[in-house]
């Protein structure tokens, strides 16, 4: 009931297998709409379903999109003067941002003339236009941005939410991160039952702040008419395990968990590096290796991974690295496409209106099965 | 003035270079008394000055002793029926654990014949006992542990804290813990003037909880005084980075970025390992490498950094991994060993009365240079 309301204010890929489109905000990333277009065309190349409203300054991009064959006919280019800059102020932006590349592609989202939207901008002003644009959904408190982490599992990946939409959530608010965060475990990751667990100082149930016990009950009461199996709190070495998919966190925890395993991940490719380039030997034992360092180098680069979601929106927005290069900026559109083409948003508002009405006594579960 | 009289209180290597007693906790980690007595044999092996008082079974730790040759005559066993185990509660072990070995263990401590403690068991139980016994340092409001991370710095670690002693800070302890790490440093890194950070997800000032704010307000103010110098707000990033020393965070942040940055090293150093199992080719290379792989191995080797400190307590107690080797134990009786001949608990305890009074508006901050 939920969903067929909500599928007619959402583009969905036609039944034919037509195209999806994605709206571009071309202009604020740290390597320019140069990376951008490139990164478009790599994913029009793997992907002929795909097409694209592109913002920003409509002779530069123009220019661009001309030299890529691939994208002859499928980009709709949209001219906005403004840029949001790296250090501009959320609130300026949202103030003052309506000629900006940043908000002309949140806006495409909000008519529905594209499934979802990327940008390589500023996260905090993308995050404010985002919620002033196109709202949060009905019943939701605080929206997340969700990442991929590498992980152990067969998926290769695990969803860890919020990293940084808000620096705090109470315990309603990590309960609705755990419906989210599922519903894009089953969309984007295709996990039919996704295990959720919650991040905290240790498993055991006494563990931890008030908020999290809490929230421990509530995300446990929720699991079946959620279609998530509830795995109870998780620590921090369980981000990249095999234990979980989803993991649950305050945007505050989950940012410095997020920034922390980059860094590390970094600090050991370092070192690495440092000691292949150590003696004669070991350059030529590198050199000998080099199919299985650049396999190993690709299971961890972070560009496979680019891509932050915004969830609790009425529509898809996909946060890329600021300094994503052409292959980060292909896969957080290929991700963008994903969710798009899968129907992505009418799922998750539908997960949403259920677990409000279940918070608020409704019996809703019987219709659960047909919700993903 | 407040050196001198804490002096009296703690055991010191006496001038002529004689010997450092340590207080050895023997039955509480995963691999029981054989793990730790091969690590004791490992250190003393390195360092003559050491000598042990150690807790535990009688009979199995004389057994165990007399097959170390370098540990004869260096121990004094004390027998302790009682040993905590890992699924120990806290409390529990404080109401009731006077029998145990670990309790023992800090026992020593607190009548002063052991310059420190080391421990691989239950770190909530060992805290507790060591909060119940020693008492915090007058005007520290809550304890803290402190970590050693790899880092860039030339030191090679950087020094987190706390990583899980109290799960929330306010800003007055938040800035202790800026005093005690930047006391830890000095006198454990050899940093004559450590550079401290409060983690934060983002390094802009109006970034962050409003007591992240209150309390770099605190820590800046303090920085001169309290013979450090202060960056200000850092990220998860910088945890590996060489921007900052000292890393300054609340116990639930500290706790789970610390298992972050632990569970991706692993990870990488996992997919390392398959990447060269993967062809005969790869085989050979790593063969070839075997040196540089070694040495990389050691540089991220979490046994290598074994030993949480507790801070904040009078007396100086070290946490091992409970699942730490004959190395892991070696490292923390190695961190203990180098803590207590410094003197760092009488320094720590001056330093801490320096930050109480520069807080409470008296003015010490002339005899600053004489306290590290």
């Amino acid at each position: 009931m939920t969903s067929d309301a909500a599928s007619n204010s959402t583009p969905r890929a036609p039944a034919d297998g037509g195209s999806v489109v994605i709206s571009v905000d071309a202009m604020g990333g740290d390597r320019g709409p140069t990376a951008v277009v490139a990164g478009m065309a790599e994913s029009a190349d793997k992907n002929p379903e795909i097409r694209f409203i592109v913002h920003g300054d409509e002779a530069q991009l123009d220019r661009l999109i001309k030299r890529r064959k691939v994208l002859a006919g499928r980009c709709d280019i949209r001219h906005a003067p403004g840029v949001v800059a790296m250090t501009d102020k959320p609130s300026q932006v949202a103030r003052k941002g309506a000629d900006t590349s940043m908000w002309a592609a949140i806006e495409s989202v909000r008519t529905a003339e594209a499934g979802a939207a990327v940008s390589c901008g500023n996260t905090g002003a993308l995050m404010a236009l985002s919620m002033l644009r196109l709202r949060k959904l009905p019943g939701v408190n605080r929206p997340a941005i969700a990442c991929l982490w590498p992980s152990r599992n067969p998926q290769g990946f695990n969803i860890m939410l919020d990293v940084g939409a808000d620096i705090r959530a109470d315990a309603p608010d990590l309960l609705q991160y755990a419906l989210m965060g599922s519903s894009y475990a089953r969309n984007g990751l295709d996990l039919e039952l996704p295990r959720v667990g919650l991040l905290n100082v240790g498993t055991e149930e006494h563990k931890g702040r008030a908020e999290m016990k809490l929230a421990n009950d509530l995300i446990a009461a929720a699991a079946e008419a959620g279609n998530f199996q509830y795995v109870g709190f998780v620590e921090g070495g369980d981000l990249p395990g095999s234990q979980v998919d989803v993991i649950v966190t305050d945007g505050f925890t989950g940012n410095i968990a997020l920034k922390t395993g980059e860094g590390t991940a970094k600090l050991v490719g370092e070192f690495m590096r440092e000691a292949f380039a150590n003696s004669i030997m070991s350059k030529f034992a590198a050199l000998l290796a080099m199919t299985s360092l650049k396999r190993l180098q690709k299971r961890i680069d972070p560009r496979r991974v680019n891509g932050g979601i915004f969830l609790g929106l009425n529509g898809t927005v996909v946060k890329s690295h600021g300094s994503a290069d052409a292959t980060g900026v292909s896969a957080a559109i290929k991700l963008a496409f994903q969710l798009a083409k899968s129907g992505f948003q009418d799922r998750l508002a539908a997960r949403v209106a259920q677990g409000n009405a279940v918070s608020a006594g409704t019996d809703v579960a019987t219709e659960s099965g047909a919700i993903s």
